[in-house]
């Protein structure tokens, strides 16, 4: 497997709404598209795109999310996760789990449309790291 | 200010070696380049590519260095800041400190030879954050 695009940095937040008004204001970012909810998911979510990749604002949704205890932890939010894409989910879930590297639950749709899984950060140098397979139109 | 690009995710390790080693094996990364030391930061750094941004590895050079802190909350390293470039360095400066931001220092030479500055992560969502001045060669 090649190390794919980095498509987006995971960064928690207790706002949203506070984050993309720091993201404007402070971080100079023009383009902030519509938060939308993952209830699958429990976290509320919302995309600022940098030149080259995009940051995922995360914030929680629900009692049971599990961006609760990030944010028990840094009360400010900060960095969450890491995203990097892949050609094909199934395949790339196959050779984590060759290398030993513990894949959290099966692959499921993501904030993009597409099939992602998350991997443990014990097992990646201590970054939760995200796989995602590539949305089809930026495969060609 | 516009939002520039990212030009890199710092990442803490224990070990750069071991790093290395994770990134070919298991994350696929093709391009690897030479570790090298810069003690004026108190660090040794190593880019890794990645089609549209690097990972910087970071380890610990000197006893004074500042990732002890960060690698003794989390021993198997983790994500550390984000660096975003900027067309100049003190007009970014200048920017930041008028937004009430805490600019940590004056500008200084970083690890791609281009002037940077950290701004305090309580400031920016919880995320250390890294400014840096574009390569000449990459403004054109």
């Amino acid at each position: 497997m090649k190390l794919g695009r980095l498509n987006h940095i995971g960064v928690a937040t207790p706002s949203i709404a506070d984050s993309i008004a720091f993201y404007r204001d402070v971080m100079g970012a023009e383009t902030v598209h519509m938060p939308f909810d993952l209830p699958d998911q429990g976290v509320k979510v919302c995309f600022v795109d940098t030149p080259n990749t995009q940051i995922e604002l995360i914030e929680p949704l629900g009692e049971d999310s599990p961006i609760h205890g990030f944010l028990a932890k840094n009360p400010a939010g900060g960095q969450h996760h890491l995203c990097y894409e892949v050609p094909d989910i199934h395949e790339a879930k196959a050779w984590f789990e060759a290398k030993g590297a513990r894949v959290l639950g099966e692959p499921r749709i993501g904030a993009h449309g597409t099939l992602i899984f998350f991997v443990h950060p014990r097992d990646m140098g201590g970054v939760l790291t995200e796989i995602m397979e590539s949305p089809r139109d930026e495969l060609h």
